[in-house]
């Protein structure tokens, strides 16, 4: 018998255990490909798709399996384009085998990379932190670049290409572990623990000496107001997470940022990466060369078994991942 | 004598004809050029200058005279560039005469338009206008523009501007008259009333029901807040202004943006006219034209009298003005 997970109910507030539901179920389509999940990615913005709302994308079903990207083996094939041993990543079913059209899914080599890091930094969390910062951030060498999250998936890797870049990076995480990780590791300049510091404004002001140019935005709320009261002249907001208000069940309200935002000249962009398919294999090739140099690492927190899904999806609203969560199945 | 107004105290919340004070004073400095104050405009960022905070201009300081936009006639005259009954523009004080060494004055045509119209369609206003939809609006034929303060110096302009780029131009102002007004003179395809109106979401829904492309905000808070929740995917939001919090005492707070940017793909920036002095010749020219050809009319409130400054300044705040609102000294 197969295995899925399905959307038991629409989370509220955090998502909890009950909130899904394992099956048992027999395939009754047959399609072109058989896959076999290896990897599948657990991301924040999957909590999004739990509401019972319209947004970028279609919301999940009450009922209906979850999906997410996943990477897969080829065990069966009718195309020509894929091979049975043939690893190919696309949004998948959370079902340990599934039947599959083949549209939209992509090979990839793993030679090149970990078949693991096609989810994460060769994936969309290195391909988000790549476009954000080449559309909206537009650095200049010798800015400063502050990133919340900077211990995760995107916040690392969005670190290390401005120090590519020549800026002065500044990290915000939720420990000191993570603080000093950053920093020794992705070679971040300074770092501060959000948990243990009471003031986040001066916290920044005495890190961001010279003020912030780029906020790279994964959390929100609160953080984000700390940023943007030390933001200078033209300074680039890039919204590209909001972590801290995904589980709010009420609309979160917070200081107006009108007024900085005229004050300064500055602008907060929403930043979404798949409005940017078609720069992609750039970026990629990019990040696939730095990889290669050394000049980019990156975590990832893989936790074994299918079962395991939806705990792991429940341990990133609580940090508990160190870089990009994945789960091995 | 000659005679100067000057901040008494910085106003809590509303200003107040209290926080004002004529005084008559003798001229000491004597500098090449002696002016006349023929106009003097009053304009809502002044009340962001009357709090003692750092910003993008330095605050006035308690006893010292005002200054705004100003257009003066030359009596006197050291300099080659400037002669008697020359008219100019430039950043004065709030004094009948003024010396000054002509640094930043530029001499005005009072032929080609009344001299007025410097201070609004073809001064700040009108290129803050026409400068704030090229750089961020990038309004594209067939968009919606939503403008609010659309019956102000800045917003018919905006509204215009939209309809000479084929778009579909709504405006927000806060009475019938000036709704019928902007339909009527400008040319707007429709209008809300934000006093009237309880429930703006909806009404902005109804009004652009293809959705909202590029909102053109002059107000902040609350209107704000119903903009956003009826823009488009890679919507523009151009924070030009905020006149419903200048007043407030308090940070004044609300929905937080972050997430509908986020999904939306949507951008809030900032706009402050004086960033892009290098863009004034090509944008005051294209105007010009436009004023020629009729595509672009405007309204000006002109108050008569040096002594009606702060009381046309205090105006502003309750929407008294029908377009630029102008002393007549």
């Amino acid at each position: 018998m197969n295995e899925q997970i399905i959307l038991k109910s629409r989370p509220k507030g955090k998502p909890e255990l009950k909130d899904f539901e394992f099956q048992e179920f027999e395939e009754k389509n047959s399609q072109d490909l058989v896959l076999e999940t290896k990897y599948i990615s657990v991301d924040p913005y999957l909590r999004g798709r739990m509401r019972d709302e319209k947004s970028y994308i279609e919301p999940f079903k009450v009922g209906e399996p979850l999906e997410s990207m996943v990477v897969a083996e080829v065990t069966d094939s009718k195309i020509e384009d894929f091979k049975k041993g043939d690893h190919v990543i696309g949004m998948l079913d959370w079902k340990k085998k599934q039947h599959h059209s083949g549209k939209d899914l992509r090979k990839i080599d793993p030679n090149m990379a970990p078949a693991s890091a096609y989810l994460g930094v060769l994936g969309l969390t290195g391909l988000t932190a790549y476009l954000a910062l080449d559309k909206i951030g537009k650095l200049k060498k010798g800015e400063t670049l502050l990133v919340s999250g900077a211990a995760g998936a995107v916040g690392s890797v969005v670190g290390q290409i401005g120090k590519i870049k020549g800026c002065r990076v500044v990290g915000i995480a939720g420990s000191d572990e993570k603080i000093e990780h950053i920093q020794k590791k992705f070679g971040f300049d300074a770092g501060i623990n959000y948990k243990t510091t009471k003031n986040m404004k001066d916290a920044i002001k005495k890190t961001c000496p010279d003020g912030v140019n780029v906020y790279f935005d994964n959390v929100g709320g609160e953080i984000l107001d700390a940023a943007l009261q030390n933001i200078n002249k033209a300074a680039r907001i890039i919204n590209c997470g909001a972590i801290s208000i995904y589980n709010e069940t009420e609309v979160p309200t917070g200081p107006r940022p009108e007024g900085i935002l005229i004050k300064k000249s500055a602008l907060m962009q929403g930043f979404l990466v798949r409005d940017h398919m078609e720069d992609y294999q750039k970026a990629i090739s990019d990040l696939a060369g730095w990889l290669k140099s050394g000049d980019l690492k990156y975590d990832e927190t893989i936790v074994e078994g299918f079962d395991k899904t939806p705990q792991a999806f429940i341990d990133i609203f609580d940090g508990k991942n160190l870089g990009k969560m994945v789960v091995k199945v």
